[in-house]
């Protein structure tokens, strides 16, 4: 077996008695019951991804997964496609969103290049992990050749299992691509079968003209790989991205290491998704961090039986919405912890 | 002047130019226009309500108003009434979901007795402000005299000063008070003419023979009163109670020094609503933390424009929304003035 199949193969369901385990406790705290609301589901889940009544979110990291894309040939972004590295650079340099939500929540953060088309400079805390420079455009071939997905797929599942093996209880991920809302559009449609102009959005903010341009490109694309869209891989490949790629993988490898993962926006979820259709028992892995403005979004969580925490409007990908619900996920597990029973703080019951 | 009148007399409006001046700063930042969602919005409120687009959120304090509430003796609550008194040790001993939640997220704690019934041993870190030991019984006669509630008024204001000296530079309140969902009901119906049915919930969990007790004793109050219940000072003293009075004086003092305020669920809005009925300005300085499971919530937090950061199915009290709420403020403040500019980054715009 390869390293995909044998993280796959280790991949173990989530308990229902642990969930059962937990929601017992919680019964004991003191707090009328339910009171604590999706903090109580969400603790919940972790006590059965830990498989302890002690979970703990004291590590966090968030990977944000940086790479290129060849349809932007069609012109689909806002943005030029030198803003995919001149970001990466930014948050290097500690000056993205991301970089200030991740400090003001006190996680830690890793910067990975998958696949960016402009050569980067060295920077201190680059992970550079390139598969090739930039995806191929797939309105016209594979984005990917199937030895460079592998490639990236394994990327995500080494860097998951070097952040448990760090110690880290909690994990998010992010990513940086100009084009990739074009590539999780085409990913959702293949995935969920929805209409193509169902689950293609703005992205960055492109006009009218580009958002046709965009739902032009994703039919295109799925009519010229058609015959390999049945499976994650053939979707992964054909209509993917690298950064895609190695979330997807890392996802795979969290749960296989039994670390909850706090997914982000629209791209992310997408690669998520892929990691489900992959291997079915990661949803109960996944917390959705947020509701995204991009409409494809409640689609595919709606698709993993999946609630957003977040409700903010947000569309910055970069792990943003991840950082934001990490400190709820840590107050969820905080309160199931740390709470003085009714019995030994001495407080009346019902 | 007293001190009430001194208070409300030192309210500023926020003032459209900071949100114009914040809003503009927001495009030069390396994201997309409006790409984070809310953070925007509420940050450059922050930077409105703090005249400076530096706002910080450094130093976040949440102040629990506790009383009891004689409205208790018709049988509208779940738990006991020495139940309040319980909580607020288990408060002081750090047992409380409150508690856990204030530790996750750095915010100091603060516990004022503005009323309970039974005598509360001495604990280090209460703050015994007592005007009375409980209100009385709405149903009957006004829950305060003039003097109590004029007491406990100036409790909150002074709490709000104190918190201002001590460099709080982001507030919440929270309160414990078994029977205080009846009288914040009241006060949402008089306040907003709503039938009584669409705002009385269960509150801590109550059967469905003691919500239809909860609701005759909310019509029975609303009719004895009916003469009163004009302005916000009639509703409060009538059929309010001594922490809402608390928490009512600690929003018009936060907002005297110009501190944002983070709202929590129904009762602390209902104090947060008879406040900006005091002084519409006070509207601006609140940020709305959650939408409570309380149906009356909805409606009082409309009726003020206000739209709640969370969803999360709470419905605890005790500032745990407000807590929640605050790490998105913060991170929201954070992004606004941390991340980098185009032109500072060399990341090319559109």
């Amino acid at each position: 077996m390869n390293l995909l199949e044998n993280t796959v193969a280790s991949i173990r369901p989530i308990d229902a008695e642990w969930i059962a385990a937990a929601a017992r406790r919680q019964l004991e705290l003191t707090k009328p019951p339910g009171s604590l609301g999706r903090l109580e589901e969400i603790a919940n889940r972790c006590a059965a991804i830990r498989e302890s009544l002690n979970p703990t979110a004291n590590h966090p990291r968030i990977v944000i997964f940086a790479a290129d894309h060849g349809v932007c040939a069609e012109g689909v972004s806002a943005y030029p496609q030198e803003v995919t590295a001149q970001m990466v650079a930014n948050y290097l340099r500690g000056g993205a969103g991301i970089n200030a939500l991740a400090r003001a929540g006190n996680i830690e953060l890793k910067v990975v290049d998958v696949g960016v088309l402009a050569p980067l400079p060295i920077f201190d805390g680059l992970i550079s992990r390139r598969v090739a420079a930039s995806t191929r455009n797939f309105c016209q071939e594979p984005a990917m050749s199937e030895a460079e997905m592998q490639a990236a797929l394994e990327t995500g599942i080494e860097l998951a299992a070097d952040a448990a093996a760090a110690g880290c209880d909690i994990l998010g991920f992010g990513e940086m691509g100009i084009g990739n809302t074009t590539s999780a559009s085409a990913i959702t449609a293949a995935l969920t079968g929805e209409p193509v102009a169902t689950v293609v959005g703005r992205g960055t903010g492109v006009d009218d003209e580009s958002l046709a341009r965009k739902c032009r490109a994703v039919e295109r694309a799925l009519a010229l790989h058609a015959g390999r869209l049945q499976s994650a891989l053939g979707i992964l490949q054909c209509v993917g991205g690298l950064e895609i790629a190695a979330m997807c993988g890392f996802c795979l490898g969290a749960a296989a290491h039994r670390v909850p993962i706090v997914i982000d926006g629209f791209i992310a979820t997408s690669a998520a998704a892929l990691a489900v259709r992959i291997c079915p028992a990661v949803a109960g892995y996944l917390i959705a961090a947020h509701q995204s403005v991009e409409p494809g979004h409640a689609r595919l969580l709606a698709s993993m039986g999946l609630e957003p925490l977040l409700h903010l409007g947000l569309r910055l990908g970069e792990g943003t919405g991840s950082a934001l619900a990490m400190g709820i996920v840590q107050a969820a597990i905080a309160a199931f912890t740390q709470m003085a029973t009714f019995t030994g703080a001495g407080v009346s019951n019902r």
